[in-house]
């Protein structure tokens, strides 16, 4: 069994060249600087740079972790160096504006080459996902000055940078934020206060660590219209535009966790140190808001990964593994057991359904950004809707598939040589942090339900793509199936819109079996798709069509579980005070 | 939040005294010199000693671990003298024969006071479970000579003992296991070979380790027909029965796991040791049947009793948690989200129903040792058909209760200073020992149903609680769901049966669902025992009504995805072949 990294490439490009349209996008005018071939190799690329530089770190990582040494984080060993060459590839700036040094690619090529990063090593992926998001929160909202003084820097990946919002206090609950931001006078702040899970907080890669920082001004609203968006970088610019003297930004402590242990989580404390206004006051949510959808977008693509990763790892072990059988002959490969191809199958069918509707996502996200102008506000509000889905769904596939890749492994799964339990731990937080899937289902049903026809427009696509198919037979018996599903959706859709001013508590009780409905019917979606697109005699169409029939017959019928408890309301959860629920 | 371990003693007193017919059991002669006073007693105190003693050994024993030192195992700080207090207490020996200086209580006793043993410290509890094993063989197959030298200093627990099955080759397929027994011709044995994932294989508690060994003799038929029991002991005994030279038993590694890191899980060589035979030539894998009845239902004990710890803990942060809520207001407790009570109400119902399911299965476990005569059988058969179901979804409510309260404490819970991630890893390698879930699901299907009719038992014990409860209105309703998923239960028992013979494939293919149903249907039998019996006005008795309404609501409707599953039948995993599956 290899003990490292196997990028998918087959698997990422059916998605790209056979699933999606993604093609056209190289002939939108903002990607015409290039093609799919270039994007081929980028691909291609990325697949054998995180195979041999990253995938080897994952498990040293996991076993070192990164610590605080005299108040600094020291990073395991290899890690450093993996960066810099991470830096000199260009890996940083994929996605990003031609103007700033970036390569101005399509998100779809990025959350491709993204998967293979996090599926390498999450822990490495972390900084860079976070540079990308402090650089997209300052081109959007901050002043030309202060673009040109960070912007490059970060693009080229020079500098770090993270992303500062919670604290002991204000975890899910960012309106109750208290760290405060006093004016000086010069156009500049003195910030106070302590934030945390602040991930890479504090490393040792990169000379300067650009926080992008939540606070209060004095005599702000409460809750969170009364937060503002500050840039309080960990070493003040000099005369030259250079790091120059340490603004007074400190780590108190990294968290010893259950797993990415190579991704300082850190406490930093702003102790009187100074930043600037990004965007306007008051505004700073708003602004946090625009790199929600990167965010986001790149937990699924974390969750798509370790699946990916952990699937290889099982599907190579139950290759390989005899086990069973006639006592007399020599033993089966655990492959061919019953129970075990139904983890394999499950497994193939949860994590290949989520990386077709990631990459339809941020396909969206493209043409929304730089498609048609008839077409960005019909691709923006299918991603918007799909977006929750793919951050809750991508993070618990990859749980799922994870656990179910140590179950196949038995015992040996179990112990940390195998590489596999690494996976579990590292993928569990992914649930919770950039908004707890909680969070996700409550924004599914009250924001992206309801105004904005964002539904209807999901509903419509996969109506059109079941009856494309209906004539075709295999695809008709699955149509058929998924057609059942997105009936049962319909009924719940239109209780849980009823609900959303009738009985709000009631929609809040089953928001979360929503979103779960919603990406089962999804994942049946994108396997109709697939199963369409492999319509050929290779043994790559052959599975795709095998897993399709798989996860229609054995995965969609959660739909009756589900339709289930979204329509069980709030009486059996709230009959209890919670004295009593909790005594 | 309190660091340790809160023992569930109303809920286990509830279930034992209020549930079952426990009273009954200090009728029967095997149990008449004790009563429910005294039971009660030592639960009390066994409540004290897990929490006091074993609870703040927990999290020492994650971080620290056992390790290999110049070839002995070390255990964490504090874990040795535990130990000792444990033996000390009498805790070792609660369901042991009065003869070798056991107490003779219930095994639903025992069961029950295991459950804190575990919730306190599963790693800890893991030798004890060993020592009682491999009592219950030595009683049950060794000659009078070696039960007479071993087992008085293993239930009084001054020696430790370890069940030594598994080999690099053959793990759950016993049958291939290839570690050699030679007759010296003065009867003994001598025993080569090497063995793996040993619980507890070596420790620093105790001067003796007895081991009790499946290995091949000479000439033995292949498969499983072909394995012999012995008994290897660490040190042997010298002329005065006492431990003396060192066997040639050797750790050769300790293994690095995901999780209950205090548990050493040895390799273990048998290097030309010297053994007795315990039982028959050949009929070792038969004798150590006799213990797979303890061994898995302490797994399934181990499984609620991490559920309980982790519900407890997340029950008591959501009860103190402000988070949310208006801005201006003092933040809302998080016991108060619709999504944190769903989370709260799922750790309750299925925590709450495994409970009552594992004492009802110790329960029924009593009564076939100690009942009266006519009762034996229909107790042992239905004890039966339990045990797989105990153990698997024992095993996964465990695992499912921790990971939910990891997300209710949200980042907080990921990282180790909560104490709630630890039961994520703890627990995770409950699916996989002692027989993985997988081959529990092949044990229901294949050897409990058909002959024997333990379904028919099962099913009309419910029917019979179903029937009482009809007259009594909330009862009744509950009823009602409950019956249709038996209903449903049974066309999916006549389709499986149906199946044995003609398509066992397809059985296999369906068999985790199988178990997966049985678990559910069970656990609604539970909940509607549990409210008939909670009909006060107590806080424990509302709760424990409201909880089975939300476990009928919310939990039962799993049965609508899972009998889907079970009828899938084999075709779709079946439709590729190994290299196009997993290439």
């Amino acid at each position: 069994m290899s003990e490292h990294y196997m990028a998918p490439l087959d698997d990422l490009n059916f998605v790209l060249n056979e699933v999606l349209d993604y093609q056209r996008l190289f002939s939108l005018p903002a990607y015409e600087h290039a093609d799919v071939k270039l994007a081929g190799a980028v691909l291609n690329e990325s697949a054998r740079f995180n195979e041999e530089v990253l995938g080897p770190l994952n498990s040293i990582g996991d076993e070192i972790g990164s610590r605080l040494e005299n108040g600094r984080v020291k990073t395991p060993p290899g890690f450093r160096d993996a960066y810099w060459k991470y830096v000199e590839g260009g890996w940083p700036a994929l996605d990003l504006p031609l103007e700033f040094g970036g390569q101005a690619l399509p998100l779809t090529l990025q959350a491709a080459c993204a998967e293979m990063v996090n599926g390498a090593c999450v822990s490495f992926g972390m900084l860079p996902l976070m540079e990308r998001a402090a650089t997209r929160l300052l081109l959007a909202h901050a002043p030309r000055d202060i673009v040109a003084a960070y912007a490059p820097d970060l693009v080229a990946g020079k500098w770090g940078a993270t992303i500062c919002i919670s604290e002991a206090q204000a975890g899910s609950d960012v309106g109750r934020i208290s760290t405060r931001a006093q004016p000086r006078g010069d156009g500049r702040y003195t910030l106070s206060g302590s934030k945390i899970f602040i991930t890479y907080g504090d490393q040792d890669y990169t000379e300067q660590i650009v926080h992008m920082v939540l606070a209060r001004l004095p005599d702000a609203p409460a809750g969170t219209r009364g937060l503002s968006l500050f840039l309080v970088p960990s070493r003040l610019l000099g005369a030259d535009g250079r790091p120059g003297a340490a603004n007074a930004v400190n780590v108190s402590r990294v968290e010893h966790k259950m797993g990415l242990k190579a991704s300082p989580t850190c406490v930093l404390n702003l102790e009187g140190a100074e930043g600037v206004l990004i965007g306007r006051e008051n505004a700073g949510l708003k602004a946090m808001f625009t790199m929600v959808n990167t965010m986001r977008l790149e937990v699924a693509v974390q969750g798509v990964a370790v699946a990916g990763a952990a699937s290889v790892k099982a599907l190579r072990y139950a290759a390989e593994r005899p086990q069973g059988g006639p006592p007399t002959a020599r033993p089966t490969l655990i492959v061919e057991h019953a129970d075990v191809r139904r983890m394999l199958y499950i497994m193939r069918a949860r994590t290949e359904a989520m990386r077709a509707l990631v990459l339809e996502t941020a396909y969206q996200l493209d043409i929304a950004q730089a498609g048609a102008v008839d077409d960005r506000a019909g691709a923006l509000a299918l991603a918007e809707w799909l977006l929750p889905v793919c951050k809750a769904c991508g993070s618990e596939a990859g749980f799922e598939v994870a656990n179910l890749a140590v179950q196949v492994l038995g015992g040996h799964g179990y112990v940390a040589d195998a590489g596999v339990e690494q996976y579990v731990r590292d993928s569990r937080v992914m649930s919770i942090y950039e908004g707890a899937n909680g969070i996700q289902a409550l924004d599914l049903v009250t924001r992206k339900l309801g105004e904005g026809g964002r539904y209807e427009l999901f509903t419509a696509r996969i109506r059109a793509d079941l009856t494309r198919c209906r004539g075709q037979a295999p695809l008709a018996a699955l149509g058929r199936a998924l057609e059942d599903a997105l009936n049962r959706l319909d009924a719940c859709t239109r209780a849980v819109v009823a609900g959303l001013s009738k009985a709000p508590r009631d929609v809040e009780a089953g928001a979360a079996a929503y979103l779960a409905l919603v990406g089962v019917v999804a994942g049946g979606w994108m396997w109709l798709r697939m199963a369409a697109a492999a319509n050929g005699g290779s043994a790559q169409h052959r599975a795709k069509r095998a897993v399709a029939k798989f996860y229609i017959d054995y995965l969609l019928p959660e739909v009756r579980t589900l339709e289930c408890r979204v329509m069980v309301g709030a009486a059996c959860l709230d009959s209890l005070d919670a004295e009593t629920l909790t005594g």
